[in-house]
């Protein structure tokens, strides 16, 4: 079985967006087995959308395009999809009563606009988008081989796909909308089953151990020798840096897979011990609010140079609210002293980045909300602000709990976006730690 | 003069990287004036890297490869190219020289498995590549247009590129390696040149101009009409819709293309007025971080819902501490007594979701950091935590200013992420009106 995905807009081509969907879409459909062989972006042109979906359609058995569904005049994938498949649009009441219930819980008048959304190729599948007004669609197309409505579209110099010696199977073309909080539900919602129904399911087992606290080229060492007899029964093992973590993939197919990755997470386990913080899609923030919900403890944060970025991604996590009290973002000093009863002296003889400071955030912010364990951070993110003692990276990170306080030192030299993130990770992976001990 | 991207690799494929060369290379494209028209992704596969090359070559004038040119067992492109255009890998002194170097500068020896990356395919150009070993590769094709090195390469049920009755341009295939900061150094001092030399520079002007406050269709209904002259004098306008904000993308090629973007924004700028909050790539915390600092002005956040997203915001624009002093997190009521002095009759009265408290949080805000202006956030993000009254959804947005405090009411009907992004830019929109009146 053959995937394409196609990723409509204007907005790629001319590098103004990025393109999110390629990652998410093709990790999803390995997770179901099916590796996409072809990913393709082309601009809102009719020309363009048109050839990408016909060609696509001459080589796959699942095309997925995503965008161009919306109410504005750049969004043309509908109209120019069933034109080539030679589909009538048919207005839908369900798609109709849905974009009038979407605007009456947001108490506004439905646009005019949106009446392009209600119409449907025939004998289309509509998913009706949960955050959003467009629907996604899905269509069968031929029993008998998949033909253009138009001998007009073959431009380009290409032949029309071959014509076919026995019945082949009908593929599916599926429409999903461009926007990510509306493309990502639908999805797993409506289209995941129908793969499964349609496609016969195909063994593929991928399985992510997340780590953090060790490089790529370390963890790599440290597994892949007791990983290579698995390598050699048809393991294949991946290895995936992002800011502050290493991801290890392992991935098989057919009869042994389950067993094989199985196996092989066993070794990283056994060789990485405690660096493995979670599995798959997890976040280390998701693994610490869960610990904190089952052991009943409360959590508070005193953040200076992670800005606030530690309690949005605890704030991410539904029911985050049952354990985190809050937080103090405490980026000038009066704030350090006011909110936390950080002494002047401390300031004045170690400076705001020092362990003495982070000491005295962390056990004031653990006081001050009454919880049972706070975490502090201070650290120095740059661009400016460096100096020789306490370079543009230098990062003191306190945990206070009912045993008493600890600070670590770091030096995490990145970008600023990239040093609030690793920093926000390494504070997060010293609470999962020490809440599950 | 088209131009088509082909992004070799796996990983990409099976989604366990973002591709972030396309954005970057289409951005910079189309600032030098040519936009591209395809982007394909394959995986380091023979049969896909060859077709894709082919099909591209059949098509564009100018083709960039990204990826495949490093020493591992899954670098192909190098071999897979050469192979399909009949050219010869000869061994290249000056790439030799370069890697030596490398390695020797990083006290290192040369790992013998980089001896491939010293052949070229004959008469290409050699871009050394400053952050890596790898070099860039660019090749003239056909003064008498292209012709596949073998008949074998027609799979796929494709017929060759049709022979050509005039004599066409040449084109140029390059290649540059997988790594983005090896290929864009590369690409900034090597390709862009190469482009300036050997195809006619074309005048190409874009400007995004960023809103918020309004849906997308509305934005649309707003100006369309007053666009349409310039449209059919050959401005493009492109909509995109993001959390909280709505982009109108002005484009236009040609002599007249200044004049048409500039009359376009104008009439955008009169009809929107101040729901422009920004051009091309700023963010709204960076246009407040900017009146902030011009003003000489100080600002302090007290969050609930938004859970310290505000905060990381606006701690992401370097040179926000001259003017953010901090925010405080209160997620649990106790917080929002004890750090804003909330009084408990309000809580218990109003509920921590109320015109109330939101007033109350912003004026404690305001006066324990001792700051201009304080914004204060209460909602429920959910999935949990609504009621008939109160549904998910609902917001209190608070503003405290030198001159007085105001309150104002949303619904914000979203998952929880979408929530947390739509509310934070709510905030930062109103604090940038009026920071800026």
């Amino acid at each position: 079985m053959k995937v394409e995905l196609i990723n409509t807009g204007s907005e790629l081509m001319l590098g103004r967006v990025l393109n999110t969907h390629q990652q998410w879409l093709c990790r999803r459909l390995a997770d179901l087995g099916h590796v996409v062989s072809r990913q393709v972006a082309v601009a809102d042109s009719g020309i363009e959308i048109q050839t990408a979906v016909r060609e696509a359609l001459s080589r796959a058995d699942l095309v997925i395009t995503t965008g161009g569904l919306g109410p504005t005049s750049d969004d043309l994938t509908r109209e120019l999809i069933a034109e080539l498949l030679g589909r009538k649009l048919i207005p839908n009441e369900a798609v109709l009563a849905h974009i009038e219930n979407f605007f009456t819980q947001r108490g506004r008048p439905r646009p005019s606009k949106t009446a392009v959304e209600t119409y449907v190729p025939e004998d289309a599948l509509v998913f009706q988008n949960a955050n959003g007004t467009a629907p996604g669609l899905a269509m069968k197309i031929g029993d008998g081989g998949w033909r253009p409505a138009s001998g007009e579209l073959h431009a380009h110099g290409h032949a029309a796909p071959e014509p076919r010696s026995r019945t082949p199977a009908p593929k599916w073309l599926v429409m999903l909308p461009g926007p990510p909080r509306e493309l990502r539900p639908m999805f797993d919602k409506f289209v995941v089953p129908l793969l499964k129904q349609e496609f016969a399911t195909k063994i593929f087992v991928c399985r992510t151990l997340l780590t953090t606290g060790i490089g790529e080229s370390r963890v790599q060492e440290m597994v892949e020798a007791d990983l290579q007899p698995l390598v050699e029964r048809g393991l294949d093992v991946g290895y995936c840096a992002r800011p502050g973590a290493v991801d290890v993939r392992l991935t098989a197919g057919g009869a042994t897979a389950e067993a094989l990755v199985r196996q092989g997470e066993d070794v990283v386990q056994r060789l990485l011990g405690e660096r493995v913080f979670g599995f798959d899609d997890e976040e280390i923030e998701q693994v610490v609010v869960k610990l904190l919900i089952r052991q009943k403890k409360t959590l508070a944060l005193a953040e200076s140079c992670t800005g606030g970025l530690i309690a949005h991604r605890i704030t991410d996590v539904p029911g985050a609210s049952e354990v985190f009290l809050g937080a103090v973002v405490s980026y000038a000093n009066s704030a350090k002293e006011k909110f936390f009863g950080v002494r002047a002296e401390s300031l004045a003889a170690h400076g705001a980045v020092s362990e003495s400071v982070a000491r005295e955030m962390a056990l004031g912010a653990r006081e001050r909300f009454g919880a049972d364990f706070a975490l502090s951070v201070t650290g120095i993110a740059g661009p400016g602000g460096g100096t020789p003692e306490k370079p543009v990276g230098t990062v003191f990170i306190a945990l206070a709990s009912p045993a008493g306080v600890e600070v670590k030192k770091f030096l995490n030299v990145w970008d600023r976006a990239t040093f609030k993130q690793v920093t926000a990770t390494q504070g997060l992976e010293w609470l999962r730690r020490t809440v599950s001990a």
